[in-house]
């Protein structure tokens, strides 16, 4: 990897009124993600405006330099990692939610948002955006946008893709391109904003985005269904929706993901607990009210032994936290591990329980399952240890396996993370050459030089 | 325009078992949609599975013959029509529905069912499929995913690509291909299948989709809010979402509207009346129950002379049926109508009205407003007489001026209805050229050959 010739950092400098670095102990900053994979870039700007965006892209272009733009670089897939070298667009800098429009319920962000900042500007206004990756007190809406993260709350509310009305991006010619509406519906044209959501920063480069917003439901109540036995957690969480109510959220956590935040739920779990549920509703008092009620009294019929109903806002945080917990704390159970966010029809989840099973025991590798289960979104966690002769090929053998049940059962290998580089090897089977020569060809009408986030997805 | 080559009729009749036809008089029936414009194709067939449809595109493509998907004929804006001649694909023997799961809550269809008998179905087995223009009755599935068709409910439950998960479709190189996933969650690859749904008939043809579903609501309240003010009513619109609650359905009727269809209500509209608000409500019984009252109360507030709520089921229907004979009835006011389906943001309706009455006045033209207020959805009808010297031009200048006025006020010139071939010329208004020339180059890399209903949108 060659340096970036010195003209083109000074004309960076000059662009981006000095935001610009290429000290490596600060390059080093942006060369990971949640992967832990590491790749240094060259350079990383740090522009203010949409129009210096647009400039320096224009620089890259005509220098056929890579461009990666990254948010937190919280991402699972390794989507904001300059796999080639090259620049990082990093948008922290461009972080101005610039109207929250309570008339229309539609509001303007720059990408760099901290989405939990979001989430708070918009419901002091007594408004909701539903979108909440777990990361949401960290990860950016850029990021979301370019991955269309979910989170717990996708089961009723969907995803990020179903909140974006319109994109400002720019394009890797430089050129500023304004897509859909700031209205509620709209459908001249191709669908540009949908085509950009979810692309991992590989099309355009996000500089605004017009979201939708809901108002706020009025109150919410937070519940954890305790299960002896993971199989009858799975098969409640498939019957919840048909025969109970639409929760806003259903999350799960295994026998593991349990022992890795037991004391910080604030209740008991007795031992013989398998599995847990979180169930979250929302809406009016008297709906959460009786919805609330129901749940409980479906839950216990389905095999829980006992429903935690949080009596209060500071309760049901402490139960959040416990979940949000996860991820970290699964660190500490091994120092490396695999997660992979397969989805299956929610009714399958019984049999992928079983079939995580069926791999735990082959492989002898642990795998802590948990997630946003209400819509058959599973992060499975392989733990393993490099160290050991062999475990790296076996965590690898077990994702095959993994994805190769997944796609049995009618499901998908990346519900919400993305493609990135971790998944680039497996996409081929859940998406056929036809398929990806169409991808492949809209790719490069957008990018004809490929200098925007190459070497990922395909 | 030459006939269709003896020998490709005959791999037609041989692709078809014999579904096909050029008699004159039969494609007559398949020249024509909602716009009253009249183009004859060369020939239609009437595949039944996939694989005929793939077969017919091959030779189509080889052929350079243009092909035009087509559901039930009802679209607004002349997309189904065959402006350069060519083969009408009809849909009208694909038209089974395959699959309602009421485990996980997903259908797969083909694109020739009814969407009106779509609603049956699932309403039978206690489900929900949202989307239902008012022309449910007749229209197509395919021809809603074509269009990415709304309706009342898009409100509350947005618009067709909502409820599509995924799709099978027929590029016009012959391939089948599939999109998205059969799970509620997927962001593996590009999303093919929101760039489809929407393109009107020009990317690919679809074949079968997946749609997702929801719970049948427990219960539903319709009512009608009788304004003495359009002006009233219009800014009720934008504070009902706002203040509240979120409806289903928030339909608008003006002073003309109202007199195309006053003794089909059901209950008597005094003459003093400029406005009717059609709200529905849906939910739980309790919910139903609460925002009904609510919203009565609210309406009053905000200047209602009267809110008549529908008693029962068949109260409803009549007012819903009332609603849905507006088009038709238009027809009778004046011989030629053209139907513009604006949006605006709904705090921007009030203004829209007013700009509304401002090209009536400058033209002398009348012009008929309903539709989907709740979402600044406006149909927006302009009333003349072919026959009269000049009435023409005038009917262009006001949708000119109407344009104009959408898009000063934030909005788009399609809601619902399309681009197709009438809203062609005002497309650069809304879209600019950076934006356009990435569609062409989308629409290049399906369709290189501009086989596939070529002439429209761009
Ligand atoms: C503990 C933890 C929990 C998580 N929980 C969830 C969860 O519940 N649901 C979920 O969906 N994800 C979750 N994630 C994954 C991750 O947080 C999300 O993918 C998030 O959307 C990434 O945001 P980011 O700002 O960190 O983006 P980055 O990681 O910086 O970038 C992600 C991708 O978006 C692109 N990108 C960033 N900004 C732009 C832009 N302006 N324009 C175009 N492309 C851009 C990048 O190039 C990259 O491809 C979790 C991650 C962690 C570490
Ligand atoms: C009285 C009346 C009321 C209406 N109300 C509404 C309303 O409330 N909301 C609304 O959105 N629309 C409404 N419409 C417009 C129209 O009904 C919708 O656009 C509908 O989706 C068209 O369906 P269709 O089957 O008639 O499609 P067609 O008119 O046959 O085709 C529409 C488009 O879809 C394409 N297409 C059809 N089938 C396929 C396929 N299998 N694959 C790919 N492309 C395909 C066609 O090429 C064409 O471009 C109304 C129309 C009328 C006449």
């Amino acid at each position: 990897m060659a340096d970036i010739k010195e003209s083109i950092y000074r004309e960076l400098v000059s662009i981006t009124n000095g935001h610009v670095t290429r000290e490596p102990e600060e390059l080093c900053c942006y060369s990971y993600d949640a992967t832990g994979r590491f790749f240094l870039p060259h350079a990383v700007v740090f522009p203010a405006v949409s129009h210096e965006v647009a400039e320096i892209v224009k620089i890259a272009a005509k220098e056929g330099i890579p461009l990666i733009p990254r948010g937190s670089g919280s991402g699972m897939t390794g989507g904001s990692l300059p796999v080639k070298g090259g620049i990082v667009i990093a948008t922290s800098r461009m972080n101005r939610i610039i109207e929250i429009d309570d008339e229309t319920l539609v509001a303007r962000v720059e990408p760099g948002v901290i989405t939990g900042n979001f989430h708070h500007a918009v419901e002091k206004k007594g408004l909701f955006y539903p979108p909440d990756p777990a990361s949401s007190s960290f990860c950016t809406i850029g990021g979301n946008l370019g991955e269309c993260a979910g989170g717990p709350r996708a089961v009723k509310y969907g995803v990020t893709r179903d909140y974006v009305l319109g994109l400002e991006a720019v394009l890797p010619s430089g050129n500023i391109i304004n897509t859909g509406v700031k209205t509620a519906k709209g459908v001249a044209g191709y669908d540009l904003t949908r085509l950009i959501v979810g692309s991992e920063g590989t099309l355009a480069i996000v500089t605004q985005a017009t979201l939708k917003l809901l108002p706020l439901p009025e109150a919410v109540k937070t519940m954890a269904a305790l299960f002896p036995s993971i199989h009858k957690a799975a098969s409640a969480v498939s019957s919840i929706i048909k025969d109970a109510v639409i929760p806003r959220c259903v999350e799960f956590l295994d026998r593991s993901s349990i022992a890795c935040v037991r004391d910080r739920f604030g209740f008991h779990v007795p031992d013989d607990i398998e599995a847990i549920l979180i169930i979250e509703v929302d809406g009016s008092c008297g709906v959460v009210e009786e919805d609330g009620k129901n749940l409980e009294t479906f839950c216990v019929k389905k095999g829980a032994n006992r429903v935690i109903t949080a009596a209060d806002k500071a309760e049901a945080s402490t139960l959040w936290a416990a979940r949000k917990a996860l991820s970290s704390a699964l660190f500490r159970m091994a120092p490396d591990k695999i997660n992979e966010d397969i989805v299956v029809p929610i009714n399958r989840i019984p049999e992928m329980v079983l079939r995580i099973e069926r791999i735990q025991k082959r492989t002898g590798l642990p795998v802590v399952s948990f997630g946003h289960a209400g819509d058959g979104n599973i992060h499975c966690n392989i733990m393993y240890d490099k160290r050991y002769k062999d475990a790296q090929n076996l965590a690898e053998s077990a994702v095959d396996e993994l994805f190769e049940a997944t796609l049995e059962l009618g499901g998908t290998i990346t519900g919400e993370h993305g493609v990135g580089i971790t998944k680039m090897k497996y996409l081929p089977r859940e998406i056929r050459e036809n398929e990806l020569k169409i991808m492949r060809g809209i790719k490069a009408v957008f990018d004809p030089g490929n200098i925007l986030n190459p070497g990922k997805i395909f």
